[in-house]
């Protein structure tokens, strides 16, 4: 079986951990997020990619749920003592490494698809592990500041100001130029089945699905779609997903971000068991929907999660 | 009294270090050396001038002489895990905070000097630190290899290959192209003496000497220009000076070093204790000459050395 699942950071990537261990022999391609990719201090940084290579390869923070296991800071404190920022973004030297490798690789003239594949080799994370798009896209959030409204990196929004300031708009720079990375379509018309794990609607698959060709590769495959609900009982079960989506007039329940996927890339949603009063309000719009526990408490709960999609997408086919 | 001093590495920043005791109240100007720079996964490295820095500004690991005290290499080890080297450069984690800042101001546009400056605002070295160039200029040194002759980067003879194999000649590429760093020729013209440091004579003190105009304009400037010998007893104290002073067929002397540099550049030069009987072969070249205890075994004993370094320039200027 074929498995396309877009994917963004922490639970993108701790879904296909559940994943790979519900359909071991699957043929998982990922096609990751690259909107919150970032240049600090002249390095490349790209925390969704990253994030699903060192939880899949067994290099994650397990806690954290980003970043290295048993990381250092050296590189981080220095560069504050030189007076140089930004000092929110929590740059461990372990994580530099990567950052440097695919800086040089990048500078050589390798595409970010190629370079993925290189640091990959290393991580062996059991997916094949595709960037979105080989291109600059930056996702930028318009703000509300002291002196008015201004475009923030998705990053500063983020991580630096804890998503506290309104957002107004979320802008995936750059998206609308940027082309799918050589293999993206390519894996979505191979596909037997495409996932949307519970990553954030807006600022992860929201940004892949803005990629040109990527939602209509997606809805024309003639596959059956499963997405899984980020929205436990109106709010995210981590992250701020509620701040993005009421940026873009989404409201935060399981129910709003099906039909803000809508039922014409969506066959399949997947809510909490404890939303289970939103499953005939997501059917209405046309997309077939079950409740199931949706925490990714552990790996185990997490793979059941994957059977459900699995099950549910076999439903849909049917 | 103004000072100008042409240093390489450990040796030039252990000498400046007795310099500055022995005389607390002078501007001290320092050309570098950075014909050892080397550019290493994408980062500017500029092994002398970060050795000058760290040694003035506190940061030095003292028992090495070179990198910084209490180092860490996660980054090291994870390029390697990556497959990325070369693993013969010892890296340190702080030291790529350096690279970092410097990497990230060179590709901003600023020159070198700048470059420095604004790393010294930290370090605050009390001297003013001064690249030799703005320009590119890389050591090579031609040495036998299993197949032929190559070239290889100074730092990788030095480094990785330990001077081991045979060197038939040192190139400082892309001096002849280089001009002076602002302020170099300046500081030459306003100096009041200027001091060669115990520093390998070929490629720290030789290189700078290499860029056009600053061996004229040492030569021109009308004060007293004293050196020291790196050598000892025929042998370098540290390093391997023995090796690249055979590949420019000088022999490894205290008299042949003074000669090779010649009295129409050198006016003064002190010679170790144990060295004496060099003293009338020095002088019979034309350049004054004095034999004191050269080891700098700690600052107390190089202040010494500084010391009998301007007193012999006070001798040759009345």
């Amino acid at each position: 079986m074929r498995i396309v699942v877009l994917a963004g950071g922490i639970g993108g990537a701790r879904f296909l951990r559940g994943l790979k261990q519900a359909a071991p022999d699957a043929d998982i391609t990922v096609i990751g997020n690259t909107g919150d990719d970032i240049h600090l201090f002249g390095l490349k940084v790209c925390p969704d990619l990253d994030t699903v290579m060192y939880t899949l390869g067994g290099g994650i923070h397990e806690e954290q749920g980003w970043g290295r296991a048993g990381e250092t800071f050296a590189v981080k404190e220095e560069l504050a003592a030189y007076g140089v920022g930004p000092e929110w973004f929590g740059l461990g030297d372990r994580d530099v490494a990567t950052h440097i490798v695919r800086t040089q690789m990048l500078g050589a003239g390798y595409p970010l698809s190629a370079v993925t594949e290189a640091l990959c080799k290393r991580w062996e994370p059991g997916v094949r592990l595709l960037p979105m798009t080989d291109d600059r896209v930056e996702t930028h959030v318009v703000v509300d500041t002291g002196e008015g409204r201004k475009a923030v990196h998705f990053q500063e929004y983020w991580v630096g100001l804890r998503a506290e300031p309104t957002a107004h708009a979320v802008v995936p720079v750059g998206a609308e130029q940027a082309a799918p990375a050589p293999g993206v379509l390519e894996a979505v018309a191979a596909a037997d089945v495409v996932l949307f794990p519970p990553s954030n609607p807006v600022v992860s698959i929201g940004t892949i699905l803005a990629v040109p060709g990527v939602r209509e590769a997606i809805a024309d495959a003639g596959v059956p779609v499963v997405g899984l609900s980020p929205l436990i009982g109106g709010a995210p079960v981590r992250g701020m997903a509620d701040k993005v989506l009421a940026a873009i007039g989404v409201e935060s329940t399981a129910a709003a971000v099906a039909a803000h996927y809508g039922s014409g890339l969506l066959d399949g949603w997947l809510v909490d068991a404890s939303d289970a009063e939103a499953v005939p309000e997501v059917e209405r719009v046309g997309i077939r929907c079950r409740a199931v526990p949706l925490l990714m408490s552990d790996t185990a709960a997490t793979a059941a999660m994957a059977r459900a999609a699995l099950e549910l997408a076999e439903e849909v086919r049917a």
